[in-house]
């Protein structure tokens, strides 16, 4: 795949987790001003929207990208579209908005994902419910079903136990990833687990949700909107940020059957992203890794080659990954215990990284880092090479 | 925007209108395979799949691209997504595949639109009703829906009637849109009113659905499904049917408000979609313009230059548009006519009359040809020059 010469230029992330009142179209606007202020822009600076819109848009969804637009009162603008991809939307969003700079269709064009699945606690104290997410993530159906194989973490949870079996992956290596992330969240204000530490005791003792997934192998559930801002890389140096320049971009979705080879696309994704950037796996220093599950994590790992196929679970048990690990990985925190803006949330840390704003949690290589998105079990993948340098 | 060295090497298009028992994923895979046929090509010569999902697909539209990978087994696609912007949404995603192309991330991609939202009659007598859509298309609440303001009829019949207003358009006028697409669908087999004639005397009788909208200034309701592979020009030519170059592409999207602009994003599209194909507005022979209502095909005709502003009455009226006119107009019949597959029915009638595959219904001039999407009554607008020849 041809370089473009783009970058990341604004960041915004609203409030993040149990935030009622608002809807997913006010958090995408929050986000988009938040991240238009951290750029130095203006509203009409923006000629491209491209809008990921959570399950919570519901109908609005399909015409997500002019909702914004008409919210926003932008004007003139040349690339609009809502875009689905499941948890590889975020990446796919970037890859269009740099393709579409690098063309003369857009300028600078701001890339959104918001949603506002939970609900404020009832008032009424009859139910002695606290809350609960709009039903929109309930996937049921069939003979499946009368199985008890519901919903995505059921389906997500056969895969897992088959790369056990296969490999030997253990109950405690899926805790390790949950362990690290968390203790990384307790350096990320914005962490809705931070001031939560967790042992591995705590990830045992956490209740079954679909074995082998504890509740703690599973991504929060969160309102809120993240927002980046892409423009050229040459646009992004006269911006008020450092520039996070956008050096490697694949999509890969393999088509096999997850259950079958337990492989992810970011075998194709990561070795094209890479080889647009010019760099090796060794240069990477950091890793920002699409977290539905733990055991995502693990075999995203795997796939891009820092591990081999099936020693995800000792490279995590042995701490590369974790706090002073040679090769952090989901350093806010993840999916898992920052917050879950689907595939927003590894965006945003990647580019707090490069930025150096990473405070107590700042890694100290912070030159070269990659970004995941997956999406459909293992079968919709995205990576992004993120770069302090142009070249 | 830079050139793009594209062509439209494939079309399908599926049974249209009233045909039951089949699910949009159902229709998109169909609509996708007579693509793949008529180039030439086998499935997994597709590593690029993109899919605007219609109403109908409901909760899976965000994962609709995945969708009809998994459901076609489609191996090793590098490009996906589930795109949304309207009637602008087809425009769209053929830009989005020639940009990708260009780059190196895909070679062959398959941009599809499909729905169902049709229901059989129902069995029971009970009723007496004959069927009816599935309820997607309402959009109804508040205080304007309180003062009977409803649905899309109802706001795009405001911005009709003020150019009425404004410029003395009269219904007639807007009538001769509606009898012109008429008389080409006799000549296209494919066309839900072929065998259905319409006079201007059957156009004021019938009934009103938002005034100054009546039954027949409003697109049908389609069941079905149309696809295009869109691949380099080079492979284009290595093919089963003549390339469709896509000479020239566009987005526009105001952002001000239509009832008071009465203008659409073809100003700034058109424009730019002339400029990259290197041509003007005199060079070209045929037009296939979105026609959610007569008065869309009305004002798309003024912001493009082929008239004045305000004169888009006069223009239609004295017969430029129709069979044998020098600038013909939605040959097939159009979504007034034919059958409404969002943006993708001007796409498709500009692939065969670009090819010459128009039979009765062929016009004379076929080298370029323009075809416009438009979305969010007149604020979302996409361009695409369509030629036969590649310079």
């Amino acid at each position: 795949m041809k370089p473009t010469h783009t970058a990341i230029a604004g960041l915004g992330v609203t409030e993040q987790g149990k935030v009622y009142g608002k809807t997913p179209l006010g958090f995408a606007v929050e986000a988009i001003r938040l991240a238009l202020d951290d750029a130095g822009l203006e509203k009409n600076d923006l000629d491209g929207l491209l809008v990921n819109p959570g399950m919570s848009w519901g109908q609005a969804a399909s015409m997500a990208s002019f909702a914004v637009q008409q919210a926003m009162g932008i004007e003139d603008v040349t690339l609009s579209a809502s875009v689905g991809l499941g948890g590889a939307s975020a990446g796919a969003m970037i890859m269009q908005a740099a393709l579409a700079i690098e063309a003369g269709m857009a300028t600078t064009v701001a890339c959104v994902f918001s949603d506002a699945p939970l609900r404020p606690p009832k008032a009424s104290a009859e139910t002695g419910k606290t809350g609960g997410t709009a039903g929109a993530y309930a996937h049921a159906g069939g003979l499946e079903a009368a199985y008890g194989m519901f919903g995505v973490n059921g389906r997500y949870a056969l895969v897992a136990r088959r790369h056990m079996h296969e490999y030997g992956t253990t109950q405690d290596q899926l805790g390790a990833i949950a362990v690290s992330q968390r203790a990384f969240a307790q350096g990320n204000p914005a962490a809705q687990f931070r001031g939560r530490p967790l042992t591995m005791e705590d990830y045992r003792a956490s209740r079954w949700v679909a074995e082998p997934f504890h509740l703690l192998d599973c991504c929060l559930v969160s309102n809120g909107g993240v927002a980046v801002i892409v423009t050229s890389a040459e646009r992004a140096h006269d911006l008020r940020r450092p520039p996070v320049h956008l050096r490697g971009m694949a999509q890969g979705h393999p088509g096999g059957d997850p259950l079958e080879t337990l492989t992810s696309g970011a075998v194709t994704a990561g070795k094209v992203a890479l080889e647009m950037a010019g760099l090796g796996l060794s240069d990477v220093q950091f890793c920002e890794l699409y977290d539905c599950y733990t055991f995502t994590v693990l075999v995203t790992l795997e796939d891009y080659g820092f591990c081999k196929k099936g020693e995800g679970g000792p490279f995590v048990e042995t701490g590369h990954t974790g706090p002073g690990g040679d090769l952090p990985v989901n350093t806010g925190g993840g999916q898992l215990s920052s917050f879950y803006m689907w595939g927003m949330t590894p965006i945003a840390e990647g580019v707090l990284q490069i930025r150096g704003d990473g405070g107590e949690r700042q890694v100290a290589r912070h030159d070269i880092g990659l970004v995941s998105g997956n999406g459909g079990i293992l079968s919709t993948h995205s990576t992004l090479i993120l770069a302090r340098s142009a070249s």
